[in-house]
Formats: C-alpha cells, sequence, structure tokens
C-alpha cells in the first residue's frame, strides 16, 4: 500500500484476501514498481467510445466488443514496450483497467462493483496491421498479444468511482488522449455483469476497458504515459525487438 | 499415464518435469478423469479447414485466424456442457488439441513439435448467434468463452504425429465430422511456430487448432463425442443452465 509519506506498506496477504498491513514499511523510491497483477487474463473492450469508434471510421456496436490479451503481455511501470522486428504501424490506447477481487458469476450490475479490488492504468498497445487482417476474418489476438503490449500499473487504486475518471495519454510529453470513462458505452458495471453471464470472473482477471478517441503510432524511442490522475502515471518507452541470432535475415 | 492393463501410473512429479512413474498404480475404474490441463491458457483456431469455411460461407484466410478461449471455460470428460439459459443456436466443434511442454518463443517451425508436451481432443463450443453479432466488429470472446465451452481429454498422448490424425465428432451415436488434421490450412508445427512469434508460449497452454467440416447445433439432453483415435473419446452431454433465484425471468 502506497502512502502520502513516499512509503509504502507491506500487506500482511495477498491483497486478494484483504488489505491489511504487516506492519513494514519501504521507501518507494528504493523498490522497483512491477506490474499490479502476475500474468492476469486480461478482457479488453474494443470501440468502446463513440469518439474513438468515430476517428476510426467504425460503427458504434451494439454491445461489448470484447477479447483477450494474454498474460505474458503484461508488463509494468517503466518497462519497455518491445517494437516488433517486422511491425509497421503500431499504436498506444491508454485505458482504465479493473482489477477484480471477488469470483463473479451471473452479477446484477448494481451490485458489480462490489467485486471490484481496484482499478489501474493500461495502454492496450495494437498493432494495426494485423489488427485489421485477423478482424477481416471475425477475430482477434495477435494485433493485441505480443509481449510487452499490455503495460498496466503503477498501482491498483481502492474505492474510486470509475464513472467519471478523466484519462491522459502523452507521447514524447504531448498530450494525445483526454477522455473521461463518463463516455463508455458500455460502462464498468455494465462491463461486469455483461462478462459474468458468460465468464466466472476470478479475483485478479483484468478488464481493459477500451481506449478513448486520439489514438496514434509508436516509434522506437518514444515514451507513452497513461495518466489517470486518481491511479497515477504509467510511463513506458518503445525499444527495438532484439532478435535470436539464428531468426534474424 | 493411462497404460493397457486399465490401470493409471502416478507421476513423481508434474508431466512438465517428466513423465518419470512414482511406482504406484490406480484402475482407471476407479477413478474420475479430470480435464488434462487445469484452466489453461486456450489459442483457438477459426477457420483453419478449408471444407469448413466453404460449409459457412467463408474466404479461406490467408493467416491463422486466432482467438482465446478463458481457462474458465474447460471441463473434462463426462462433464456437461451447460446450454446459456438465453442460447439460440450452439454449436460443436470436434478439434485436435496441442499442449504444450516448454517455454517457446520464436520458435522456427522445424523445432516447434520439440516443444509439445502432447495433444488431447477438445470441443469449440459456439454460440454462433453472439460469435457473428461480435465478428461483425472484429472481435471473438463471448460466442468461444461461456463457461463449460472447452472440454478437453479425455489424456494427453505424447509421441504422435500431429500431421495425420482422423477426428470424428459423434451427436448422439451419429457421425457429424470425421476430419483428418492433413487437412489443417495452417499445420500444427506452422501454427507454433507463428504463435511465438507473437507470444511467449508456456507449458499447459492449449492450441484448439480448428474444426473441420460438419459442425452443427446441439440440444438439452445431447451427447456428443469427439474421437481421435489415437488420443481416445471425449464424451459430454448437453444441460440446462441453472440461473440463480434472483436471475430468473
Amino acid at each position: 500500500m502506497v502512502q502520502c509519506d513516499g512509503t509504502i506498506a507491506r500487506l500482511a496477504a495477498s491483497p486478494f484476501e484483504g488489505l491489511r498491513p504487516s506492519g513494514e514499511l519501504d521507501l518507494v523510491s528504493d523498490l522497483r514498481i512491477l506490474a499490479p497483477v502476475d500474468q492476469p487474463r486480461i478482457f479488453g473492450l474494443g470501440y468502446n467510445y463513440k469518439a474513438h469508434s468515430n476517428e476510426v471510421g467504425k460503427p458504434v456496436p451494439d454491445l461489448p466488443v470484447l477479447f483477450m490479451k494474454p498474460g505474458t503481455a503484461v508488463i509494468g511501470p517503466d518497462e519497455s514496450i518491445v517494437y516488433p522486428s517486422d511491425g509497421e504501424i503500431i499504436h498506444f490506447e491508454g485505458e482504465l483497467c479493473v482489477v477484480m477481487g471477488k469470483v463473479a458469476r451471473h452479477v446484477p450490475e448494481v451490485q458489480a462493483l462490489d467485486y471490484v479490488l481496484g482499478y489501474t492504468c493500461g495502454n492496450d498497445v495494437s498493432d494495426r496491421v494485423l489488427q485489421r487482417r485477423e478482424s477481416a476474418f471475425g477475430c482477434l489476438f495477435a494485433g493485441k498479444g505480443y509481449d510487452t503490449f499490455a503495460p498496466l500499473g503503477p498501482a491498483i487504486v481502492t474505492g474510486l468511482d470509475p464513472s467519471n475518471l478523466q484519462i491522459i495519454t502523452r507521447l514524447n510529453g504531448e498530450v494525445r488522449q483526454n477522455g473521461n470513462t463518463r463516455d463508455l458505452l458500455f460502462p464498468v458495471p455494465y462491463l461486469i455483469a455483461y462478462l459474468s453471464r458468460f465468464v466466472t470472473l476470478l479475483p485478479g482477471d483484468v478488464i481493459m476497458t477500451g481506449t478513448p478517441a486520439g489514438v496514434g503510432p509508436i516509434q522506437v524511442g518514444d515514451t507513452i504515459e497513461v495518466e489517470i490522475p486518481a491511479i497515477g502515471v504509467l510511463r513506458n518507452s518503445v525499444v527495438a525487438e532484439a532478435l535470436p541470432r539464428d531468426r534474424r535475415d
């Protein structure tokens, strides 16, 4: 648990078992902050802000447009997004992410937030060329699933109201996305209720709720920051892929 | 390890650490066989047999059409597929499934099978109404992801050649699919090499390689068998969903 004096209070057990401090403190400045969940299941949303659907020329969907990102895509704050050696158009997508706290199945919308542990920032990095090729066949995986394409962090913040959170994405310091979760087409309680109609949601599951307008390409050397002021700043830079020697052309 | 005399030899450790028998034997008839992997990551394939693409009127894809099924969808042999209370058109899809044995990243096609633990039967149960609605927006999740929509089993068989395996699906005893993995558009070694270009594959990951022609609807009360003669028969029946009391209409 991060505290206002720059210390972190260690928990006595997993955060899914309650947020009881153990009494031990560490200085934030002494630590490397990892991704807040270890290789979670990630449920991603497409076209969940009308302004983003408009900018990419897509109709506004009449149901949540869901896909999964593999847990191996997760990196933490200050870790590097690896630009694929054959990547052509790779986009950032700043998003609010929900971290589930309890097993949830057939949860009514009005109770959905009781099943949430907290919220974090996320970047749903996407290979647009692959995404378009896959989506033409009605599926989506590789374009969203590369290792390092799911930065999460810097922390899970509890007790937030997910219906009014500002999301700002900066590329090399310049604001490129400035949205608010009040514009979510399918808001957080609806998403949890909807997902739980199909799937038993588990503690640690992450829902990446979709990106507002303003997405754009990243290049090797860039720094991308996803900021939700109530949560913090998720900062990642972009590096070139180092292929194993026998796989180089 | 199942043996020809009807016994099962317990392993000394996880199968991912080697297939060393512990010396203890059990009778198969005394046991309940569970799914061969516990809540794995599942990478599914769409339209990976030309004859299936033809029967559903889809073009033959020029890249592997991938999606993920959540691990919570997995059930084992003789467990029941739950027909959703609002389901309309639910289809069976018999498939060969690959179980990964080692961490794999940027694996060349010629070495890909070295990373496989073995093979099992799978049924990629699909809600066609939801699938079509989602796919129209270029994504796929709920239509494939319901709890119980990924029967796997009855066992992981090692040492098979995945390029020539017959797949037979029977609905209430009647043969409905009779395909062979020699007709896979993207064969197993290609799929592993392709996936590993994006994702670090982990031991226990499952690749459901796609379904041959002959898919069709299931109803409550049906029994579906997916048989790969070199592996065995995966048998599951279909039951109606029992909704929690407060969720009934």
